[in-house]
Order: C-alpha cells, then sequence, then structure tokens
C-alpha cells in the first residue's frame, strides 16, 4: 500500500501550495504597501524592535520546529513541516490582520509590527499543530493552519466588536491554539492508530535536538512576552522581559522538582524538561499586563509549572482512554492549563490593583467573558476544521504511517524496529 | 596508505596556519586602529548595527558550517573547516579591504562595519567551499579561501576603477562564489573519486544539523541583506528586512511544492528544503536595491526558488556527466542560478523605475557589464586556483579518503558500511 | 544496586530544589523591586542592552550545556543540569549581587543589569561544575552552585572592602570558576571512578553538539566581554567587541594548528576544537580594560591557544596521575591558565600605559594581590565544599553510575558497550 500513497501527496500538496502562494503573490501585489517607517504609536524604533523581531522569528520557526523532532522517526518532518506551516500560515496572518487597514486606508500596512503580529497569529497555529503531531500530513497540516489564523482573527475582531476590548495577542493564543488543536486531534482521532504510538517514544539521539528547540524557546520567550507592549509607558517593556524571565527560571526548577517527585523510578522525564520549563512562560505572557511585582512573576511561574508538570504526567493518558483525544505533545498541559492559570492569575491581580468595587466587577465580568468567548469560539472552530480534514479528499495518513519521516520524505529507510530500540 | 597520509597534514597546515597568523598579527600591528566610533556616514549606531552584526556572524560561523553537515561521515570536517576557514578569510579581508583607506591615512579602520565587509568576503569564500566540500584537504581550502577573497576585493577594486561603480557586497558575493567555486572543482576534478561517492549520502541523524544551520541562514538573511544598507534613508533598512523576510518565506513554500512535484516516487527531499528554501533570499539580496513593494519580492523569492529547485533536481548530475564538474552543495542551484536571476530582477526593476530612457540604456549597458566582468574574473581567478590547488605539494585527500572525517579528525572510526546503512 | 540508587535522587533533589524556590519567592516578595529604567550611570538603554542581554543568556543556558554534551552517555544530563543550575544560580545571585543595594534602598533593584550580573556568577559556577562534570548528581551540582556564587560575590566584596578595587565580573570568573572547580574534583576524587572513564570518551554523534554549544560562546564571546563594560565612554564597547572578536579569529586558527602539530597522528582533535577555540575570549576577557589595540588582542589570543592548546594535550593527564585530580572539561586549560595568561597581560599592559613609576609600581602590586585573593579564597571555598560535598548524606553517585543519563532520565535504556564503539 506504501507506493499507493507516495503519488497522492505529490497530487495533493503541490497544487495546494502553489495554488495559495501565487493567490498570495497577488493579493500583497494589489493591496499591500511597505511601510517606510517603524517608529509609530507605541514608541517602537527599528532598533530596539528588531532585535526582538527576531528572537520571535527564532522562536517561532527553530523553536517550536526543533521541539518537535522528539520522536523517534520523525524529526525531518517535526523541523520542516513546521517551517512550511509557519511560513504560509504568516503570509495568511499578514492579509486577514491588515483588512480593517485595508479598510480604512486602502492598502494593507507591511512592517516589522505586522510582521510580528501574523507571527503570532502562526505561533497560535503551531500550537494546535502540537496536538496533531504526527497523525496528520502535510497537505492538511497547512489547511488547518489556514483555518486557525482565520479563527484567531475572528476572534480578535469579534472580541473587539462585541466587548469592545482588545487584548494582547500573546494573551489569547495560548488558550485558542491549545483548544483548538484539542478538538481538532479528538474529531480526527481514529482507533486504528493506537497501535502506531509506539513510535511515539522519544529518540535518545533526537532527544538533544528537541532540548535545543527548547532551550531557544525559553531564553527568547522574554521577547515574545515584551514585543507587543507598548514602548512608550516607559519600563513596561523592561517589567515584561524581567519578570518573564525570572517566572521560566522557577519554571525550570519546579518542573525538574516536579518530574522526580512524580515519577516511579524518581528520575527526570526528559519530555517534561522540554515542555514544562516553558509553562511559566506561557502564564506570564498571558497577565503580563497584571504584573508588577518580580515575585507575582514568580509565583505564577511556580504554579504553571506545577500544574504543568503534574497535568503532563497524569492527564495525557487519561485523556487518550476517557475522551479518545491523542495530544501528541501534550498541548494542555504545556499550553492549555499555564494558558488558564494566566488568565485566572491576571483576574485576581487586576481586581486587586482596582480602586474601587464597581470597576473591579465590571473588570472580571469583561475578563470572563472574554476568556469565555476565546474558548467557544476555539472549540468551535476546532471541531469544524476537524470534520473538514476528516474528509477523504486530503488522504489522510494511513495507520501505520503514523509518526514516520519515511511517508513524507526521500531516502528515509524503512522503519527497523530493531535498531531503534537501542536510540 | 592511511598512515602515510596523516603526517602530511602535520607537515603542511599547522606552517601554513601559523605562518598566516603570525603574519596577519604583525600587520595589524602596523597598520592597523580600533576606530572608536560607529556611527558614520551611513547613519548606523552601536545599537542597531550589532545586533545585525551578530546575526550575519551566526551565519557565516553557525549557518554555513552546519549547512555543510549533511554528508553522512563528515560532519566534524564541515563545521570545523567552515569555522577554520571563516576566520582566516575575514582576518585576511579585513586587511584587503582596508588598502584604500590605508592609503589614504596610513591605517586601516577595524570597526563593526569593517568586520562585517571582511565577513561577507569570507562568506563569498564559503559559497565557493561548498563546491569543493569533501574533496579537498583543510591546506587546500585555507588557500582557496584567500585566494577567492583576493579576487573578490579585486573585483570590487577594477569594478570601481574602471565602470565606477560600487555594487553593494551581498550583490556579488552570490555570483563570485558561485563561479570561482564550480570552476575550482572542474579543475580539480579526478575520475577516481567518483567511487566514493556513495558517502555522499546525507546521514539521518546529522541531516537534522543541517537543517539546523539553513535554518539559522533562513532566519537571519534579512539581517545579511541589511546589514550594509544605508541607515540615512529612513526606511530602507525595514525595506530590506521586510522584502528578504516575504520572499524567504514564499521561497519555503515553492521549494517544497516543488520538491514533491519532480519528486519520482512524490516525496519532499531534505537536501532541498535545506538549500532551496534559500534561493529567495539570495536572490532578493542581490536585487534589493531595485525592489521597492513586497509583491515583488515575492515574485522574486517564487521564481528563484523555482529555478532553483528544478536545478537542483536535474542541473547536478547532468553537470557531472556532461562537464566532469562534481558541485558538493550544489552551489549553482543555490547560488549561482538565484543570483542571476536576482541581477535580471534589479535590471528590469531599475530600468522600470528610470525616468527616461537615456539613463535606462545607461544603467543597463553598466549593468550587464558589471555582472560580466564579475562573471569572467570570478572564472579566471577559479581556474587559476584550481590549477595551484592541483599542486601534488598540497597532498591533496586520496580518493577514497573523500568525505570522511577519519582523514582529519582523531578518535573516529574507520568507515563500517554496514553501520550506516541505516542512518 | 541501580534500583536502590533511584529513590535516594527523588529523597534528596525535589525536596531541595522546592525548599530553595519557594525561599526564593518569599526573599523576592519582600526585598525585591523591578526598577523601570534601565538607562542608569553607565549609559545602556534598553535598545543596546537588550540584544547583548540575550547574547549572554544564550551563552549560560545554551552554549555552557551543549558544549557538556560531549560525552557520549551524558548528553541529556550536560544540557539539562546545565540548565538547572544556571537558574538556580541566577536566582541566587540576584540576591546575593543586590545585599548592598538592600542595606541602603530597603530593597534590591532587579532590572536587566542585574540579571546580566547574576548570570556572570552562575557562569562561574557552570565553569567550575566543568570539572566534575559526570561524577556528581544534581544535588551535589546544585549546592556546589550555590557554595561557588556565594564565594564569588564574597571575593567581589572583600576585594572591594580590603583592596578597595571593583574588577568587572568578567574579570575574575573565568579565575575563580576554574581554580574552585579543581580543588572541588580534587577532594571528590576516589579511585574507584577510574574504570568508568571510557565513558569519557566523546561521541561521534553528540560531538556535533557539543561543537553547536561552542560555537554559540564562540560566536557570542565579544558580547560576554562587552556587556559590563561602561557605555559613557564613547567607543569602550565597540573596542572590547572588536578586539574579543579578533582574539577568538586568532584563538581558533591557532588552536587548530597547534592541535594537529602536537597530535602523534597528525590530525585535529574535536575536543581542542571545542574548548581551545574560547581561549582567546577568556584571556581578552580578563585584560580588557587594559587592551587598546587590536594586535594587543591578537597577540594575546595567539598566546591563550597556545597554552590552552599544550596544557589540553598534556596535563590533563599528568593531573590525573600526579595530583589525583580529574578534570572532565579540563578546565584549567580553558579557563585557568587563558585567564592567568590574560591577568599578565593586563598587568604588563596597564603598566606600559602608567605615566610614572609609583603609580605603575602602585597598580602592579594591587593588581597581583588581587589575583592571589582570587586564586586563595577560590581554593579554600573549593575545598570546603569539597568536604561538604563528600558526605555520604547527598548520595553521591555509584562510580559505575558516573558519565551515565541513565542514572537520571527515564527511559534511557542501559549502555550496551558494543553499541557505542561505532557512534
Amino acid at each position: 500500500m506504501a507506493p499507493q500513497y507516495a503519488p497522492s501527496l505529490r497530487s495533493r500538496l503541490p497544487p495546494l501550495l502553489l495554488f495559495l502562494q501565487t493567490g498570495f503573490i497577488v493579493i500583497y501585489a494589489f493591496y499591500t504597501d511597505i511601510e517606510g517607517y517603524v517608529k509609530e504609536r507605541d514608541g517602537n524604533t527599528f532598533s530596539n524592535f528588531y532585535p526582538e523581531f527576531q528572537d520571535v522569528n527564532v522562536m517561532v520557526i527553530l523553536g517550536f520546529g526543533f521541539l518537535w523532532t522528539f520522536l523517534v522517526r520523525y524529526g525531518f518532518s517535526g523541523a520542516g513541516f513546521n517551517l512550511l506551516v509557519a511560513v504560509v500560515a504568516t503570509q495568511c496572518a499578514v492579509i486577514l490582520n491588515g483588512i480593517d487597514s485595508w479598510y480604512y486606508r486602502g492598502k494593507i500596512r507591511i512592517n516589522l509590527r505586522s510582521l510580528v503580529d501574523a507571527e503570532m497569529c502562526a505561533a497560535s497555529a503551531l500550537i494546535s499543530i502540537g496536538a496533531v503531531l504526527g497523525k496528520t500530513n502535510p497537505v492538511q497540516l497547512v489547511l488547518m493552519a489556514l483555518l486557525e489564523v482565520s479563527g484567531f482573527v475572528l476572534n480578535e475582531w469579534l472580541l473587539h466588536t462585541l466587548l469592545k476590548v482588545r487584548p494582547l495577542k500573546d494573551m489569547r493564543l495560548h488558550i485558542f491554539g491549545a483548544f483548538f488543536g484539542l478538538m481538532l486531534t479528538w474529531i480526527l482521532h481514529r482507533d486504528g492508530s493506537k497501535q502506531q504510538f509506539e513510535k511515539e517514544k522519544f529518540g535518545r539521539k533526537t532527544g538533544l535536538f528537541s532540548m535545543l528547540g527548547s532551550i531557544f524557546l525559553w531564553m527568547f520567550w522574554p521577547s515574545f512576552n515584551s514585543v507587543l507592549v507598548d514602548a512608550h509607558t516607559p519600563g513596561r517593556k523592561l517589567d515584561a522581559v524581567c519578570s518573564t524571565y525570572l517566572a521560566l527560571a522557577v519554571s525550570a526548577v519546579t518542573a525538574a522538582a516536579l518530574s522526580v517527585l512524580s515519577s516511579p523510578k524518581g528520575k527526570v522525564n526528559l519530555i517534561h524538561m522540554h515542555s514544562c520549563i516553558l509553562a511559566g512562560g506561557v502564564a506570564v505572557g498571558v497577565s503580563i499586563s497584571g504584573v508588577h511585582q518580580p515575585w507575582e512573576a514568580m509565583a505564577i511561574g511556580f504554579t504553571a509549572a506545577v500544574v504543568s508538570t503534574i497535568g503532563f504526567r497524569y492527564l495525557k493518558n487519561h485523556m487518550l482512554r476517557a475522551f479518545q483525544c491523542h495530544d501528541t505533545c501534550a498541548i494542555l498541559s504545556t499550553h492549555g492549563l499555564p494558558g488558564l492559570l494566566g488568565w485566572l492569575a491576571q483576574l485576581l491581580l487586576q481586581i486587586r490593583d482596582c480602586d474601587n468595587h464597581t470597576m473591579a466587577i465590571r473588570f472580571a465580568v469583561v475578563h470572563i467573558c472574554t476568556v469565555l468567548f476565546t474558548i467557544s469560539l476555539s472549540v468551535a472552530m476546532g471541531i469544524i476544521t476537524g470534520l473538514l480534514l476528516k474528509w477523504n479528499i486530503w488522504r489522510p495518513s494511513q495507520d501505520r504511517k503514523c509518526f514516520d519521516d519515511q511517508a513524507f520524505w526521500e531516502d528515509v529507510p524503512h522503519l527497523k524496529i530493531c535498531n531503534f530500540q537501542g536510540l
């Protein structure tokens, strides 16, 4: 059956990519405009914005890509398809984010800021992909990313229109991405793919590549959280950087401790070190506008790492058994739960900072509505996307080809199980 | 015969390196001067120049080095000799680039700008090395880099003297480097080395290292194209960054699509994903002064990726069979063709922007002369260098030692072919 | 005996980490304050400080971590425990460095500057760990890091109080770290661990990870040396960057030449390429305030690489046999000797620059006292720490578990020696 599969990738992926790409070029040709200045209403200049832009770029392209190489047979696909999806999603997000600018000015502005905004949307799509990694083909991944980005931008527009709030992108992307991905993998779940889960073991050699991706995410997370912060208020950017750094440091320590504590053999789990050390960055990113003191960030980072490590250890298998929801990279524990925790922390912190009772209640209502609305839309979009991708027209991966580079890459030898025992 | 080889590296490489290095120190001692200010005629300051300098540094040292680890048995040499050649070439290029400054001021200025200029020259030498990778010993690589850098600087000086043009370094380096390398590998070709080409297969494990190098090149290419752009005209730097980013994004999508389309099995080729995703960066780098709209950069990136992927798939083997020209890293497809495409694009764009007919013709003539002159000099220097390096005094690698770390590195075991089937 | 070991990690590591972490959060909650501005007495602003901060961060977290993956069976521990130790040490160092600020202002300031200061202290602890890598468990590593950082901060305070000097952190950290680590490994040495030294061989696959770490250290070393330089004097920062870059370039060339020259087989040694290419950065970092011309930095880099490579080749085994002092990463050759060389160079350069005889003598006396005092304190702290860590309460690694990930990480298979012959 293997040779039958291959042409299906050829008959689907190139037409889709070439169609999208020429479409994007045409849209960019008619409706975009490079805007020559970065110095904008938010006080960022080229010299303080460009290094942060590059840090975010490194996180999206390299960090997520290499974090996904942990599967023993799926390294090339993890790194390669991540790049592919990220660039498609970014190009699409530039257009979608610019629709209002196009409506009012006639042209979509392209500058570093719009590229960062678009990369944030792409990051949200990449988080979702973590849940279905290895079980989908690149055609499905690209379509999924387009729908996820559309949903994410729609969410922003609806929140702004209905609730008159405009939360920072990094406040919503983890929650939106996680629930979208979970619904998707729930819909796409097939019983047959269970037997392949042995290939889900992490590889000893690719474990270090995954560590590399994780460390890049860890190191540059302060830039991720600070890049969209208004640079006019002096020090807000600095606050965001220091808070995120400290929260990440606390996360790393806590994740290591909890991983050993919850292990039956009393050893550290490599995958926990990959994912749970990032929980602090996620949670502080979501609550960044409420955090003002270092210890607040540290306490959030501590709680997030506890929730994330415990969730990783116990939740993943339970979800598979109870809900038939297989979450390859455990995005619920890595992004979903820390994200929700961050929302809760922000709610508490902002209420504490409110001067009077009325304002506090008002804020709480809006805040809770925002998160409920985001989750609902994300769940709805995830289900719709899942149903769409289940369609056989996309030639979904056969069960026995899951988690295997060999289905998509030339010159990758067939699986010899014996070889990979020791890796 | 193997033990006979080893002492030859000892009797050649250390004397050459120590001679060069002490020579450089003496020249630097008498003729150079650190210049305390970066703020120069081009409006760059430390804080907006240093991050871009580091990005270029990462590309030259890490990007090229790890891109070359794809050969199954040549990873250490790829990364290690790249570092060696890059630092020798950079030190040499600082001196050569500074000759006119020495002539007028008595001292060669050393500052971040001159280091970036020198790294650009080194990058040009590293591109050439891609063609002969695995078939030369480090002595030959170092000599080759010195001659290539000299030729590159000579080309700049001659263009300035004869044609009164001074194109940016990143406009010439790809073309100069590619044709120099091709001539070199053509001259150095030996029939005997053919049987070793089986070691040219990429390694499953080192494939991810190569992906890493490629992704670093991809991510920081915007800095590479913008670092030498004049920062006085507000927004030119930003234009260069955004254009390059978009061109790279388009390249990545197009290269993946074309790779699947041209594959007999309908799968992606890893080496295409390594090299062809960069084609857009090369082409836009060459035509950067003519590109003003995002879609122009995207169209150039699209065409470059098409040319590069098709060239990679079909040209490499034909060149070997037809011209006896073995191009290890397919630099013709990665740098040569996209470079030429970029020149063509710039010609068309600039002519379109010209106000009147006379200027357009004048510009076209100068532009075509520049590229023809650059190619001629590069071909001539490549042939001379090749003849020089063919000399037995450099003890060229034996055929059966080609593409093999074991010839140059301690503690690397002998090849056991059986072991590398499954890698 | 192996299963007996595992619970001991569980009974020690999590309590220690959780105790430390909650302690840090409490201290931060009561005694620290984010300071909203970076623009301080030293003229650094957010936009020129943050990229350098990130470079240092990359060096500390990624550079050291991946440099330590060279051991064939110890890659996960090298990268993972490095992260753990670095974040514990950084959090601790922020508090210790801030004691005087707490004394005078009531609060410890937290800003990018204090984080960089703390990361420098952590780097000093990481250097020490290089000597005992593979022979200690993470509990011992964390304790060691805390004591090392305390000693390092104490040294700074004593130097300031007794000698009225305040040398830059990067002038002391290599020497302090190296001698501390050497004393520690001398005290911790056990005869039984000798038989395990076969696992010390570098792995063919992890060799490239180690190269990656080394190259990141190499590339960002200019930031490491310049980040704490006063930005008020225009050009001092630039001097530091250019000098370090050139010294590193010279080091790389010299280390390669010397490695081949001193090899019995006339080949390059990969470990030399990892460590000795950094010698120039160490030496110039120590002497940065005395270096004013490029050639001075280059000459220092040349000498440092010679000393380092020769030391690496001959000293490591002699030290093991003569003094029972086993230095896993050869930190004496990588940081100790180049550090001492840098001090000597600075002494000579500063004396040359002195206007009169009295000042020169005065400076020399203070300078020599500083280094002797630093070494004495480092040796004393190292011995005390060693005696403390020898205590059985920390359950030190069994001899046969040394240099082996399997003792600390889940899902790592037992050692099959046959498998690793070919790696």
